[in-house]
């Protein structure tokens, strides 16, 4: 329904689509040409339009950039992509120097001569990346040189999937709790206080929250692709093709917007540079063709995207949504778990399988609207995978003795969910328990936290790794990022990571996902949401602190749980969640599940 | 001997002194003046030669600034002297808006009319602060302008004490552990490998590191006031007044350097600019005169100076030395504590008894050179001021029933000291047992903290906070700082706060002092220096994990300690920790302070 099994793509073509690229470069007295995985929107899911990336190089992967010389290439992804992306390339063509940002640069610099020209797509490259990247490549007298036409589109030709052109879908106030004219009057005064007349909006999950609309031209994240400028006063003006636009969109959206045709954009913009106007613009989202239209640095104010904070922080009828469908996701989970155990006894069941499983019994709450990402399905050493996505080829067996790892998540009209659960098939190992354990006991420390004004992220992950440290141990990924309200699955701006500098606030949601992966052995991962709290003074205190309740409702696989290296308030915290997930989740399952509950969530 | 206790300055003289610079305002057809508390140094301590911003304002404290315009004034300071300098100054003529860095632009923009002109000492405020004040007044066409001569030097006329010339010692190799000679080695090294010529070094205590020097020019940090010049290659140029070399220091230094007078900076920088050399130049750190002498901005290498980084890793031998200090220090101070306890139950105790009797103990060792900071002792409601310095004017008597804070520090010459003990005179309250056991569970999960290469002060500044979160309690000021082998008792780049982005390497000295403050009642900061210890492969661990070995021994008040909130773990490291102190200082004691320490480090 959500998710395809095949191998994504074939190294095959690639030598050949390199030659189509290098022969364009000669054509076009270019040096090099860059393709990064990224469309106009900067955002996480691009259409199949504009997956040059994988069309060019067979990489599949979410992030990383090509670059090719009329001699030389290179892949540069980053630690998760290290083993697939040598994988589903030619690896006899490309080197793979790392991650762009700190490489790309010294890369070109050591491949090309002085004074060479670099091509790029003006659409698909940020106005920082490509400052960043003159800057570096500047001293060896290399410039930069935007094309008129994506070099791989030309190489591409009739073959290219046209852009997506889906029906959007008003977002109904029940579920968005304000009404767009709230949110646009709310951007507006910010703008006004800051002396700004007038944002461009680039991004899509920006734009549909703002103006209250949903769509499906991307996968998994409900968005419009879309621009938006938005006037310290006046009516917005919404670039999006006819095409997306029904009777009820019109309806919903004319009396907030002007409707424009995506063509027109060149002309708007190209007027608010004419007019002096203090353009905002978010250099770190925006392609470079905005800042360049503009008239360059200095023609626009940078400012990140004003609806990225207001977005974050989700109104009482979001919250309500979101615990409703958290509910809702957690019988859909609950009916898994208790199927795995059953089928897991029978033998035979494969990650594959679990995949379709738990798609079904999302699907039978009648709600949902799409799966918030490829579910992440890693019986034994694939669950040491961090972004393993399973495939014909990949399936496995769930074997005794193994862990079974599963993170997913749906996307519902009133909200978005996304957890991870473990599992033992069979009789787990000691160390698999003890590692579990401590695993456990980050989740615990991040759910029980307390926190005063002015806490950001970067403070609170140390608390999900402390238990770990303490034995040698770690996990390279961050412990959580934010949540949309059926929006994208990963949003900003903060994040619980080395590198949350955004302080949290009432109202935002945040995963709560600590892991730990040996590899070639096993992986563990405890996810779940998790909405930060008011602040309030607690009896004795002196200032007010926030804290976090807990979103989602699953058990924890009590059969990985060394009780002895819990603390008495851990036993506690965990014995209290497993109470409520119980109360909450049984009166909505059928017998068997219901049974399976309840020994799921009997005390440790 | 080393602390004063008079007050240090009075608000009387103020307007007099303010109307002085407003008439050479006019005079010199500025519309402000800038007084920053900095020399051209920018150290923590400045000469009394040096003191503008006390001279002027009659503020005494360790960071601010002034600024004067025809009309208006105002003192910019930080939390820590809200109430101190509003008692210093003249307060009907200053406003008080804030710190300067963000506060001034606003300030000046408010007050001046367009394109005014503010005047600056070169040599008294960063490259790297002109450009942002610059930046940030350029909108109202407000220019800043460098003055010949600063107006306070003018107005403060004979009476402005002379620049300090004390004496050169040679730092010898038994405490600083490595040659100059292979300290410039290194740094050439790092110079060469950057691509830069030179770099220039205005720090004192980064001169002092590189070419093993101290002295004596400014308060409680033995450095010696001189800038020098490293070049890539070639002997370093050290300038420095000829009164400070004596014959040994001439000695140790003519191997090294090549001896310059002060006078002769400008020409060489100037020489360095003609000849377009790669020269690096720490912008935060070095005055704006060095920046534009070497031609404005694209006239040198941005660049940290390179001393701090290693100045940072303690070698052996400073090891050794640190652990030495640290034995010999605790002895005075548990000297001190001893004899605390005695008096108190005599009566008649107060602040300045307290420093002075620490001070002579800390002078018995006769391993003395200076206090590392005037101590600060705090009794009662005084313990909650966070920067407390005690005068004949506030000083307290011991009462029973209050807590007494004693934060001070030595310095030796193998080793810097910093240490705090907060303890109960007569009956603590159970609030004051129980806020001080909190503040303990923080200092304990600092001490006992593992974590992984990469780990930064910042990642571990919140496990000092957790237990007093959990309470709704905090405290307002970072957890730890660097501390110098002999220098400086605050130096970075490592800090265990909100701003310790510097990763922790082995070698590096942090302190470890939460706290809690109730003001008007009590403080209470438990403070010990900790060692990074070096990566070690735990049991069953799949990652090196580093830790912290704590130097400072001496006990922490058991009569505080509420056992029932502590955990295992927590009571076993207090009671660990406490042995040892018993065990290595025991045998250096007299008989009736070892009989008082065995008692203060039983088991609790």
């Amino acid at each position: 329904m959500y998710q395809t099994y095949a191998t994504a793509s074939s190294p095959d073509p690639v030598a050949d689509r390199v030659g189509l690229i290098r022969a364009l470069l000669v054509k076009e007295k270019l040096d090099a040409f860059l393709v990064p995985r990224a469309d106009e929107h900067q955002g996480e899911y691009v259409p199949p339009s504009a997956e040059r990336l994988k069309w060019l190089t067979g990489f599949s992967g979410s992030a990383g950039l090509a670059a090719i010389t009329r001699k030389h290439a290179a892949l540069f992804v980053d630690g998760r992509y290290t083993v697939q992306s040598r994988v589903e390339t030619d690896a006899e063509l490309f080197e793979f120097p790392g991650i762009a940002r700190p490489k790309l640069a010294s890369w070109l610099n050591d491949k090309l001569a002085k004074g060479a020209t670099i091509g790029f797509d003006p659409w698909l490259h940020t106005a920082g990346e490509i400052a960043r990247l003159e800057e570096a490549v500047s001293a060896k007298g290399i410039k930069l040189k935007p094309v008129a036409k994506n070099l791989v589109d030309k190489a591409w030709g009739q073959e290219r999937p046209a852009p997506p052109v889906r029906r959007i879908e008003p977002h109904p106030l029940k579920y968005a709790g304000q009404t767009a004219n709230e949110k646009i009057a709310h951007l507006q005064k910010l703008l006004k206080e800051q002396g700004q007349d007038a944002a461009i909006l680039t991004l899509p999950d920006s734009i549909c929250w703002a103006f209250n609309i949903r769509g499906s031209d991307v996968a998994h994240n409900p968005v419009v692709l879309a621009f938006a400028v938005l006037p310290a006063s006046g009516k917005p003006e919404l670039f999006v093709a006819p095409g997306k636009l029904d009777k009820a969109a019109r309806a919903h959206l004319e009396p907030i917007v002007k409707l424009q045709e995506p063509s027109a954009l060149k002309e708007r913009v190209a007027a608010l540079a004419k007019t002096k106007k203090r353009v905002r613009l978010d250099s770190e989202t925006a392609a470079w063709w905005f800042a360049r239209a503009l008239g360059g640095p200095k023609g626009f104010v940078r400012g990140t995207d004003p609806c990225i904070a207001l977005k974050a922080i989700k109104n009482a009828i979001e919250i309500k949504g979101a615990r409703a469908a958290h509910v809702r996701d957690g019988t859909a989970m609950v009916r898994t778990l208790a199927w795995l155990d059953r089928e897991v006894a029978n033998g035979g069941l494969d990650e594959i399988a679990a995949v379709k499983q738990l798609e079904a019994f999302r699907a039978e709450t009648g709600a949902l609207k799409e799966i918030s990402f490829d579910t992440i399905s890693g019986s034994g050493p694939n669950g040491a995978i961090v972004h393993y996505r399973v495939s014909e080829k990949t399936n496995r067996r769930l074997e005794a003795g193994e862990l079974f790892l599963i993170d997913s998540g749906a996307q519902y009209q009133d909200g978005t969910t996304d957890i991870t659960r473990t599992v033992a098939i069979g009789t787990p190992s000691e160390e698999m328990r003890e590692r579990y354990t401590l695993v456990l006991k980050g989740h615990i420390a991040i759910a029980t936290a307390r926190f005063p004004k002015g806490t950001r992220g970067i403070d609170l992950d140390p608390f999900a790794r402390r238990a770990l440290w303490e034995k040698g141990l770690d996990y390279d990924h961050g412990t959580g990022h934010g949540v949309g309200s059926y929006l994208s699955v990963h949003e900003g701006p903060q994040s619980i990571s080395r590198a949350g500098m955004a302080e949290l606030q009432p109202g935002m949601i945040c995963s709560n996902e600590p892991g730990y992966y040996k590899e070639g052995a096993y992986g563990i991962r405890i996810e779940n949401l998790v909405l930060v709290t008011p602040a309030e003074t607690l009896d004795g205190g002196d200032r007010p602190v926030m804290g976090f309740e807990t979103l989602t409702l699953v058990p924890m696989d009590r059969r990985l749980i060394v009780k002895e290296l819990l603390t008495a308030a851990e036993i506690y915290w965990i014995d209290a969640y497993h109470a409520r997930v119980a109360e909450v989740l049984s009166p909505g399952l059928d017998a068997l599940t219901r049974a399976w509950l309840q020994e799921a969530t009997a005390p440790v």
